[in-house]
């Protein structure tokens, strides 16, 4: 595999300025060569999903955003609103890689076994730092695709599938048997149906217009509810009846929706065991996890739900790390084997590293659309 | 202890009628016969805790009591507000009787040694209808109190001094080192910082007046915030800084102050730990726990402070389910050997049954304000 390497190489930066600016640009870095146990990677795939959204572009206001610079490196400004600034404090002035996760080809090996044997092969990594031409990775945290499978292929391996399938494990793991899911035709949503239709685990789908809900029914999901129908309340009560889920995972985080949901699974509780009253409501624990901010409003809570219940942040990798390796290698481990049925992403579009700033790039990935999922390809 | 009975006796009930009006009354029930294994107790103290008040007199608007009825048997009643009644739909037409703690005389006993034991004894009880002249116990759930103390002493055995002890056992077996309290001049919160300073646990009393920050810091109390004051966060941040405190106890439920309380967690935390920008914010878990309700507005969450963080309801009864008898047996002995010192309680008035339903005393004991507890001797 000899290929001659640039010294330098592109890497997406993301940088707040103390202004209020923020700037995005393509800067150049050493290509490195790799140590004993790292590979260097040439990444052919990295998709945007909606946890690079926030890091990419920040809390600002996509109306003002402006594109100067050259069409190799374009340089992107938009401007942050005031009352976004002081939760910025932490970032302001430092020029932040993106891309959490990504696939490549494995261009240069250092001298260990482990690495050498990587050589020539596609391997799948998540890291950040993915938009760039190059990342080196150490050689025992790459994921290895079979040779059939394209770096498009594995390019979304980690984010979305371990999330989705964390998702059910913590269901599991805090003693519920169904689950609740908002956003639910995202892709991460779709994917959490094909999981649930396949293990046999009701899921509750809550989506926000009637083309979202007809889509997941037709991936065969069971329980659709469409926050914007005059029946929603009931819709979700009658689903949680069925189901008996008394979790939920929101991705909206703001507005009225997890209080809603807990409402809703209090009335199902009733309806499914009905009993004395108690002044402090069921004792069923109801739990709602906020992992996303779709909603940027803060979350409010009409407590009209007794009293055993819990909404709090929910996050992939402290949740791995509770777990331990070995439960966490075995979620890997079924990620791998399922990569082109359950855990298959799509793409709206692929774009160069230059591409995905521009105006029209940005203004369709920062809508947050459904089904308007970006792939960036570096080595365009 | 000879004592003829009478057939029936009084027994305070709150009922909420399907047209939105509350009705309060004393209404005479048998007088039963102890079972084997039974005591009957003539109650003698039972306190009006926060907890009873919301049975008692649910979301009534107290501006519309009205008393009527004899001076022995009054009836009081109230207005609920339209909106309050979907809520109150699982208690309509319920006749139920109040007061979950209380300590009296043992003057009747079943057959068995352990009821025998107790005739002549003053003990306390949990378990709900203490507001009555009679109530039957299963004798060895009775607490059996030392000779020299009497029925006022032991009337609050359990709600606030389990609630507290079990609040610092919560922060423990959580993985916390100091905690958060607000309505922290209330009883129940006094008595938490005679705990904590006995214990040597960080405390963070949160109070919304300065008349109420005085009162604690009389007490000794070392950290008290007053939310009314307009560096009330900086106060705050800089008491958690101190203490190190990542847990919360929330008496008020409604509003921003939970919401308040983790923002400045995560401020101290990055105050104590700097480090690196993380989009996710810090990794340390922040809880705030919701046991009351004194705030009915919604609880607003304004997301600020990263993904480790919940937010639920906390009750003492489920959370002694879940450490099981011994642990819970432990925490009961603490109380009976402190419960003059550290676990004692005062009362602002003591009225009979029918002084309770005075429109007076509901005024009173109806505002929940500092100071303001009274006791109910149903004997008088």
């Amino acid at each position: 595999m000899p290929e001659s390497l640039p010294a330098t190489a592109l890497q997406l930066r993301s940088l707040v300025q103390a202004d209020g600016t923020l700037q995005i640009s393509l800067e150049p870095v050493p290509v490195p060569q790799p140590a004993a146990d790292e590979v260097l990677i040439r990444v052919q795939a990295t998709p945007i999903n909606p946890s690079d959204i926030g890091l990419l572009l920040g809390p600002a206001d996509l109306s003002t955003v402006q594109v100067s610079g050259t069409a190799e490196r374009p340089v992107v400004t938009a401007r942050i609103p005031e009352r976004a600034m002081p939760a910025m404090a932490a970032r302001v002035g430092q020029s932040l890689p993106v891309g959490n996760e990504g696939a490549g080809l494995v261009i240069a090996a250092g001298a260990s076994p482990t690495a050498q044997a990587l050589l020539g092969r596609t391997v799948a990594v998540i890291g950040g730092a993915m938009y760039a031409q190059y990342r080196t990775m150490v050689a025992a945290q790459c994921l290895v695709l079979p040779e059939d499978t394209t770096a498009v292929d594995g390019a979304s391996c980690f984010v979305n599938p371990l999330t989705s399938l964390s998702m059910v494990e913590t269901m599991r793991r805090e003693g519920h048997t169904a689950l609740v899911h908002t956003a639910a035709a995202s892709n991460l949503g779709q994917m959490l149906n094909r999981i649930c239709l396949k293990d046999g685990i009701g899921l509750v789908n809550i989506v926000r217009k009637p083309e979202q809900a007809a889509l997941l029914r037709g991936q065969g999901a069971m329980h659709v509810c469409d926050s914007s129908a005059p029946d929603f309340m009931a819709q979700l009560t009658d689903a949680l009846v069925v189901t008996g889920a008394t979790i939920g995972f929101d991705a909206t985080g703001g507005g009225t929706l997890a209080g809603q949901i807990l409402q809703c699974m209090e009335a199902s509780i009733a309806r499914r065991t009905p009993s004395e009253y108690s002044r402090y409501g069921s004792s069923v624990h109801k739990q709602v996890y906020l992992y996303g901010g779709l909603d940027t409003r803060p979350t409010e809570i009409h407590r009209s739900f007794g009293m055993a219940w819990g909404v709090g942040g929910w996050l992939l990798f402290p949740f791995l790390q509770k777990i331990g390796e070995s439960a966490a290698q075995a979620l890997r481990a079924r990620v791998a084997a399922e990569l082109k049925t359950t855990f298959a992403s799509h793409y709206a579009r692929t774009v160069s590293l230059a591409g995905a700033l521009s105006a029209d790039a940005i203004a369709f990935y920062g809508a947050r659309n459904t089904g308007a999922k970006v792939l960036i390809d570096p080595s365009r």
